[in-house]
């Protein structure tokens, strides 16, 4: 059970520093206004930083569904912890959002516009093009999980000089590096869709939107919910079997 | 004596360079003037890598009360040193915003805004609500030190490979880890209150303000004070006992 | 076969992300427009680190003909493999242009300006001037190689402290070195031309905008394509002979 | 003489890409126009990290006067070489400065600021006045030597677990932390006087400015120029010396 309880710990510090992120530069009076996207990308790779070096170590640190399924899809993962896995990050996620709406609380009030609300917890189209939408979540994904599965190859390259050093890079500098994929990622392929490349990022947020007594707050745009949660599991797949096809694993 | 020299030499850099950042984004005729938000927290985040690298070979370098506390109070730290590490702290923090009065002079009497000379020394709710406030200072803090146990619990694992390589990674990159911690804090979470997340950060400077003979100065704002004090030390509790209850360090 | 499919796949992802960042700045409704010169070159930089994780251990992710070319003129790489390499980048890039156009599908169409799309896929000058264009991308390549041999040899230096650690950091942290080595380069000498530094970054993505059939596009500016192909090639050799004439490697 | 060589070219690389990075923001028509303090001071430091790396095994990478006189004021390096290393890195800075106007050529005579011109080669007080810009010079340098000698020892401390990795991180990731400390110092204290904190870096590019067929240049502005070599001497000294006194240094 505390691989689950890591996988919710880990993808709950996820939304509450990405989400929070989102909040400090579109919610009126923050601090953070118009910090612009360096602040948003920044925002959202050391997240991920921080949430793997919280519980890397005991699950992980999958934190996002489609990372889990490309592992399994190529046999790196136990198919029977996939279930488990995914649940405690959409529910981890829906937590994480919560927390957010805690963190900000003084200014769900301020803020006018329902749209910059409805994105502190999930992602929607820049224009809204379902073909072009799922085409851009599914690269910005395979990219995801491709780089994951170089970085991790990388830290067991680098045990074969003598030392056993395996997990030495995989604990100490690979988190962050993982974060720095997600923010070569928002800063390249962000533009169009925002970058949920995790579907229980933009799940689990969406539900919390539904649910939060959160002032004058707008649709949850469940219209758009499908591509954020279908494509990054298609694109997390293809990146992992473009690893495994390649061969560049050894 | 030698540990309580470190957090004070620590805890004067923070400042130095943390309250530094904001004198250099917000005073008057500044070359770095309206550098925006990623100037701030990436500022404060490289400040306390600094901190961290000069001293916490000798002291750990909690630079901070509410680490200070949150590691005593699940055994991690000895309870004999607490009173003499917070007091270190806020005196170390004391002497850093002297440091950046000096460093800035030329400029406090170009600064007609006495906000902004304020700020420079200690923070201020960007929407004032003290329920609210308290909430996002103890949510940040507990981030802040859950994140920093993280970080030191992967120093610890990856010495069971074979090399004791425990201190290897606790020194060479764990201190620019935590200052990117804080930036990660900073720019997710520092929006409603400037994030203190340390009670030293914010009490030392305020007392500087109210003692140093800064041109054209007004209210120290001390009806604010007690929340980024008493938020910060809950929320490091909060943190240290989530690790704990997790069982995350093993 | 494998370390050309490894240039192939390593400049792919290059121009993947690369491109990326440039459209997710210039192209209509992208939500990371006039995202700012930081937000550019920390896209190439992290663009250059996520390329050479996924494929450096197995060509050693030149990725660049100019790095190709600088290595084998000072004895450091075999000259037979110097055509095979030269042509993987070359389609690598121009794959990953059309990724880019995949990736920003919806916006194409939304965007005015002609030059603003060529600038998604290839260089142009700030000041058109053959000569000093010519000089900027030629000092920004010798920069480029003579960066990366000393990165290299500081992995290799490194080992010879009792564990052999040569492999180590060449492939632990090197490959963040070099994409922060092209975020030097990038932020500080990119303003004339928009540091190509890399033929093939600059001539496949060039040939895709002539070929796809992107609605609005102007001119590929054939005229000026010579540069970011002749002067970052002589660059490069002028790099590796400075680091061959010092002495600096040892 | 190969320690000469390396302190020369490495100030030159010093020199190129932070006097570039200067160039990049303020001359008219560059692509990296405005790009803000987070461009200046992250182009600096990323300038000392690429230099560091490139020469540092060699020579120690010093590349700074004031470095090399703190040193040497508490025994740390040997008195004879002082006036070599001074001499190179002036020479180095001067050469510097020659291809930064190299590699912007086109852009000289498309500014019409003077004090534009002059500030890509040396800095200039935000507000004059000697003594406080001499107190923020000595400020800044103190904080540099202080952090170098701090980043250094965290090196040798390292080394004490077992295995001698005394070199790996001087030469592994050390580099980069003395780069992202001068962007500590860079975002924290520059605002009052651009932060020389080197009188190489000044001296030398002010020299090349009054010698180069700069279109439209002003004043070389020699009524400042012994601040910005004076103060981070004096400041250099006292930052060796609190490390020397207060004795974390072990």
């Amino acid at each position: 059970m505390t691989v689950y309880l890591a996988e919710f710990v880990g993808t709950a510090i996820l939304i509450l520093l990405g989400g929070g992120v989102v909040a400090g530069v579109s919610l009126a009076r923050s601090k953070a206004l118009d910090g612009g996207w360096i602040v948003v990308t920044l925002g959202w790779g050391m997240a991920v930083a921080v949430a793997v070096y919280v519980v890397g170590a005991v699950s992980g640190a999958h934190i996002n569904p489609a990372v889990t399924l490309g592992l399994a899809s190529i046999g790196e993962f136990d198919w029977a912890l996939v279930p488990g896995y995914m649940a405690a990050q959409v529910l981890g996620a829906f937590t994480g959002a919560v927390l957010v709406y805690l963190a900000y609380l003084a200014h769900w009030e301020e803020t006018e516009d329902p749209g910059a609300k409805l994105g502190v917890f999930s992602t929607s189209p820049a224009v809204r093009s379902p073909a072009a939408n799922f085409t851009t979540e599914a690269v910005g994904t395979a990219m995801l999980v491709l780089g994951v599965l170089g970085i991790g190859a990388n830290s067991e390259h680098v045990s074969q000089g003598g030392v056993d050093l395996a997990g030495l890079f995989s604990s100490g500098i690979s988190p962050l590096l993982v974060g720095l994929l997600v923010l070569a990622i928002g800063l390249s392929l962000g533009g169009p869709t925002g970058y949920a490349i995790n579907p229980a990022r933009d799940l689990g947020p969406r539900i919390a939107h539904a649910l939060l007594p959160i002032p004058g707050k707008g649709s949850s745009d469940w219209g758009y919910a499908w591509i954020p949660v279908v494509a990054p599991l298609t694109g997390g797949v293809i990146g992992a079997w473009i690893w495994n096809l390649t061969g560049f694993g050894g």
